[in-house]
């Protein structure tokens, strides 16, 4: 079994972040889930100076036997090519983590080639994972080992000096792995959890779901058998961003929730230690199905909505310069002491 | 009646700028949302190149009347004491400001007190609206006044060079104007559009409501006649916003809509011209109840949903980071060309 610390947040260090947002010059709690964003980080890191730099994110990379079944539209080639691309600084996610001031870091979790560079950073389990519709994805030891690397990586990252950690994934197939997970651990069916992933056609989407049913008959999901599910439908990079999330907690970091397929790794790692749940951020909602079902379950709420659907940790970068946006005001001068008046109280049936 | 020239979209742009972001090696439209509003933008300025600099927000500052009723916590001297902010450069608005690299311009449209500070922009039609729950809150020439001002104060910040510009607006009292505003135009009852501002009581619910309700029948606004509407039930600074949208149209500027006021003065703007809702970009989804209806009535879906609710232009110039972030994968270099790969082609049946 993996082995991490279980962590909870420190609620005096959040109540103290909740009492520094009323004091600033404005509408009580009118900054919102962003508010609440800082408050969380505050009981993650157990200060009210809360800080969000530096930041990077972790692009979790590796394939998946089920393209076998016809469910993609491109080839496990890509993998390794964007891999490649995050390593050279090039990819979409580099792009848009440099407005945001985040590094990027690709992990080969196993791919089926190796991506070639040498800032990719190596933690292959295998040259890509089973076919799922055909039996087990990989072996829990396996998906032992993806969690633990996830784990040991936040903690790297950590102890580099690293405050706020986004996940991020590249998978051709992985849409088809994470919505099995889907089907086994939230009870949906292949109808329900599987979505279009990168706009595959009618006959595609009837193939996917098709993909998810044989997985599930093939495995058997138990979900009080997490790690059972992970080997059965999962997939490297999936179980390693499960471990990140329990990797935040660990080290008390906050962990950037991505898209749907981030979502799921969420969702195992919060099933596996509840505690990890308050150590998650929530950034965008996925336009794919699972994704509403998953943050529910979660009880977070993500503040972009802009029907993203592009991976590599792309949305979760998105959010880092609205909670900067937020901690300007809440690290400011702009309070009601500063300006000579009295503040705003909670009044009697007001929010 | 005030004076502004009617543009239409460049489609031929706009579809350029379409066609540039299926050439980004990533899934169709997988940035979603964002890529419409830099495709938008495109449209806005007639050029696939897409600038996001230099740009500003204009917050319109004026007082209610109708403070007179008890609706709101604070009184109006606040409102002079956050321009004063503002143009101070110390206000939550500017904090934020500075981290998405956007100038704030503080406009006097109508304080009861003047701010006393010399980068206010003086606009003053009087010293604060009348009591709309006893008659007209302005003249019919004074919302002229004040819509005409908005639209040449957009015509001033563009020929400085501004390419995107931010809506803001403080004045005590304004969301009760934008409630009586949404009920005269949407057909909304006051029990439906008055939310709680900035943390009312009960009893303030009560009167505020109350309020609302005899300024409907002290105005009997009628729809059609929306400069009649807006000088019975609206401000200065929701004539300025509305009269803004309506010079980005007309200057070829995109306008940020904020919150429910902001998108109250676009919901104006685009029944005077219905041509002005295509220069309109929303920002984030305020958790004042008329707030939805209008953004169903301009077909907008803002893209922050934080349950935000400051005013100032705030959740304005929160989307200016996130349409970097876009803008960032739009002009890189990322593409299907560039990685020797072939570009995903839409397929039958997929989005």
């Amino acid at each position: 079994m993996p082995s991490y610390e279980i962590n909870r947040l420190n609620e005096a260090a959040a109540a103290e972040a909740r009492a520094r947002w009323d004091a600033v010059a404005k509408p009580l709690h009118s900054l919102g889930r962003l508010e609440d964003m800082i408050a969380q980080i505050a009981g993650i890191r157990g200060t009210a100076n809360v800080v969000l730099a530096p930041r990077c994110a972790l692009v979790f990379c590796a394939d998946h036997g089920v393209v076998a079944e016809g469910v993609t539209q491109t080839g496990q080639e890509v993998t390794a090519l964007v891999a490649r691309s995050i390593a050279a600084g090039s990819a979409n996610v580099n792009l848009m983590a440099r407005t945001a001031r985040a590094d990027v870091f690709a992990v080969d979790m196993g791919m089926a080639e190796e991506a070639g560079h040498p800032a990719v950073i190596r933690r292959r389990i295998a040259p890509g994972t089973r076919n799922m519709a055909l039996g087990p994805a990989m072996t829990p030891a396996q998906a032992e080992q993806a969690l633990q690397a996830g784990i040991d990586l936040v903690g790297a990252m950590s102890a580099r000096g690293y405050r706020l950690i986004a996940t991020g994934e590249m998978g051709i197939g992985n849409t088809t792995a994470s919505a099995a997970l889907c089907c086994a651990l939230l009870g949906m069916t292949p109808d329900e959890a599987v979505g279009r992933g990168a706009g595959l056609s009618d006959d595609g989407l009837l193939r996917k779901r098709g993909a998810v049913r044989r997985a599930l008959e093939a495995n058997r999901p138990d979900p009080a058998d997490l790690t059972g599910v992970l080997a059965g439908l999962g997939g490297f990079e999936i179980a390693a961003m499960a471990g990140a999330f329990l990797g935040g907690m660990a080290y008390r970091v906050p962990v950037v929730i991505d898209g749907v397929i981030s979502a799921a790794a969420a969702l195992i790692a919060a099933r596996m230690c509840p505690e990890a749940r308050g150590f998650m951020l929530a950034s965008h909602m996925s336009r794919e199905p699972a994704a509403a079902r998953i943050m529910a379950e979660l009880r977070l709420a993500p503040v972009i909505h802009a029907d993203m659907a592009l991976g590599e940790g792309t949305g979760a970068v998105a959010l880092m310069p609205l909670l900067d946006a937020a901690l300007s005001v809440y690290g400011g001068t702009h309070t009601f002491d500063g300006l000579g008046m009295a503040a705003y109280v909670p009044q009697g049936g007001a929010k």
